[in-house]
C-alpha cells in the first residue's frame, strides 16, 4: 500500500510508493527504451490495461474493444491506490496518511504517431473534456482533495510511454506548491481586491514583450520569472478559479490555443520532450476571487541541479523576453 | 548582466543569466560531452581557470601554477556577478534585482581520477575547510544573504565536468528553500521549545530503522519523508544553527561521515551521479536554537516530472527504510 509521508520541517507531502518500484526501468541509469513491437495504449490491446473509466466511442462498439477516439483507464502502477480508508496516524513527531487517490491515464489518441500539437482540434478538444469529466467525477469522493493533470512527453521528460497520453492524480491532501499559490494570490488580493494574474494578463497585453499569443479567450505569456527556458503559461482571460467549470466553447478556445503554442515549442525547440501541469484550484474550494486556473508548459532543455534542489532557486539562461520573440515569430 | 526576478504569486526569486546559455534558437537535446584531452582543473592548467581566490599549497608553490592539493577559482561562466551594486528596480507588478553574487569552484584534488569518497581524510577535510574558508570570507561582504555549498557529480546530476569539483554560489536574497526551512523551524519551535532536527536526531537514534551512521559527532539518516529514493541527511549530532562556525575536528568528523556515506552510496547503487547541498543558516543570522546546520545527498536515480513540478508532491519508489537498511548493511 502506498503511503503518504509529511517532511515535519516544511510540511511538504511525499509518496512512498514502493510498488511502482517494481518496474524494471527503475534503477538502471534510464536506458534508451526500445519500442515495444505492441504498443499497449493502441486499438487490439485494450484488454492490456484496467477497464476503462470513459471512452469517447463510435456508436455500437463495446467498452474495452476498438473504435474509441480517446480512453481514460486506471494507471495500471498507480501512484497511489483508489481502495481504503483515509487513516491519518502517526509515528513520535511524524505524520503518515494511507496513500488513497486515484491514478489514471488519458490515452488522447488511437494513433501512436499523432500528437497533441497536431491532432484535428475536436480532438484536442475532446481530450481536455475528457480531463474535465474526470476532475467533475473525482470531486464527488469526498476522499480527495486535489486532482493533478499533467503530461509527461518524451522519455527526459519522465514518460514511459511513447503513445500519446497525459495523466492525472487525485490527492486526499493539497499539495504544498497549490497551497504556496493559494496563499500567494490571497495576500495579493487582500492588499489589492485584484486577482494577480488578472492584473498579469492586463500588463502583459500593454507591455506585450512576454505576450506570445491573446486569441479566443486565453492570453500564452512567458512568465516574468520562469524556472526554466521557454516556460510558458496558458491562462483564460477571463477569471475563473477551477478548471472543471469551464464549458465546452472554453474548453475548444483552450484546445486550439494549446495546439497553437505546441507547434511553435516544436518548431522553434524541434520537438523537445516536455512537461505540462493544469494549475486549478482544491477541490471543494467554492469560486475563488483570487485564484487563476492556468496550465503550465515547461520543456525539458536543461537539468535540475544541486543549486536548484538546495535553494528553490532556478537559474535559467533564457530570458523570457526572448523566448516570447522566438515563439511569437514561429507559425504557430 | 544577470537578473534576478522574483515570482510575483510565490515569492521564488530566479536568475536569469543568459550569459550562462545559449541562444533561443540553440537549444538540441544535451550532447553527451567527449572526453576533453586537456582538462582545465587538471595541474599544468592553472592559467585556463581564473586567478585562484585561495588553495592548500606546497611551500613555496606560487599561485596559479602546480603544486596544490586544493584549488578555489571564480567559475568562468558565473551566474551571478561580483562587480557592481545591488540595485532593486519594478517592472509594473514585478519585482527585479542586478544579479550580483559570488560563483567560485572548489577543485578538490589535482588528480583527475580521484573521488571525494575515497581521497585521503586529510583531503577531504580540506575540502570542507575550504568551503568554510569561503564562507567566513564571503559574509563580510554586506551584499550578500546566503552562501549555498553544493556538488554536482555526473553528467545526470548536472556536472558538466568530470574533475572532481564542488560549488558555492553567494546570493544577495535568502533562497525561497532556506526561508520555508526556517519558517517551519521557527514554528515547530515556538510550539516545543526545541529544535526539530535534534528531536529528528533522538528519535531516529532511538528506533534506528532509519539510521544509517552514528560516529564522530554526526548522525547519518535516511528522513522520514524523503523527496527522492536513497536521499540521505547528515547532521552534526551538537545542536550549531551555521556550517561556519564549526571547528577542525567537527569538519575532521563531518568529513570522514561523509566519505563513508559516499562509499556505502557508491557501493549499494554502483556510483550514481549525484548532488549534495549543504542547508545552513543565512549569513548575517545569529546563532539559532530552531535551525540546525545538515548535508543533504540525492542520487540521481528518478527523472522529475509533471506531477512533481505541478505540486512540489515527490513520488518516491524507495522507502526510506529499505534504503538505510541496505547503505548500514554495506561496508563503509
Amino acid at each position: 500500500m502506498p503511503e503518504l509521508r509529511k517532511d515535519p520541517v516544511v510540511g511538504r507531502w511525499v509518496i512512498i510508493s514502493t510498488e511502482r518500484g517494481r518496474r524494471p526501468s527503475d534503477f538502471v541509469p534510464e536506458p534508451v527504451r526500445p519500442h515495444l513491437t505492441t504498443c499497449v495504449f493502441c486499438p487490439g490491446s485494450e484488454d492490456k490495461t484496467p477497464p476503462e473509466i470513459v471512452a469517447g466511442r463510435l456508436p455500437g462498439s463495446g467498452p474495452d474493444t476498438p473504435g474509441w477516439s480517446y480512453r481514460v483507464v486506471p494507471n495500471r502502477f498507480p501512484a497511489l491506490r483508489i481502495e481504503g480508508e483515509l487513516e491519518a496516524s502517526a509515528e513520535g513527531l511524524f505524520d503518515r496518511m494511507e496513500g488513497i487517490g486515484a491514478h489514471e491515464v488519458v490515452i488522447e489518441t488511437p494513433d501512436h504517431r499523432a500528437s497533441l500539437a497536431t491532432m484535428p482540434l475536436e480532438a484536442a478538444a475532446n481530450v481536455l473534456l475528457a480531463y474535465r469529466e474526470r476532475v467533475v467525477d473525482l470531486k464527488k469522493d469526498g476522499r480527495f482533495q486535489y486532482v493533478l493533470v499533467f503530461k509527461n512527453h518524451g522519455e527526459s521528460a519522465g514518460a514511459s510511454l511513447e503513445h500519446p497520453h497525459s495523466q492525472l492524480i487525485a490527492t486526499p491532501i493539497i499539495p504544498i506548491m497549490v497551497t504556496e499559490e493559494l496563499v500567494g494570490s490571497a495576500e495579493y488580493y487582500g492588499r489589492k481586491e485584484r486577482c494577480v494574474w488578472c492584473d498579469i494578463i492586463r500588463q502583459e497585453r500593454r507591455g506585450r514583450r512576454r505576450l506570445i499569443q491573446d486569441r479566443d479567450g486565453f492570453v500564452v505569456i512567458a512568465p516574468f520569472a520562469p524556472r526554466f527556458p521557454f516556460e510558458t503559461w496558458i491562462l483564460p482571460d477571463q477569471h475563473r478559479s477551477a478548471f472543471e467549470d469551464s464549458d465546452v466553447d472554453d474548453l475548444r478556445g483552450a484546445a486550439g490555443v494549446l495546439q497553437d503554442f505546441l507547434r511553435r515549442m516544436n518548431r522553434v525547440l524541434n520537438e523537445p520532450a516536455f512537461n505540462f501541469m493544469l494549475h486549478t484550484a482544491p477541490l471543494h474550494e467554492p469560486a475563488l476571487d483570487h485564484f487563476h486556473w492556468h496550465l503550465e508548459v515547461i520543456p525539458k532543455l536543461t537539468r535540475v541541479a544541486g543549486f536548484e534542489w538546495g535553494s528553490g532557486f532556478f537559474i535559467n539562461p533564457v530570458a523570457p523576453e526572448d523566448a516570447a520573440l522566438a515563439l511569437r515569430e514561429s507559425a504557430g
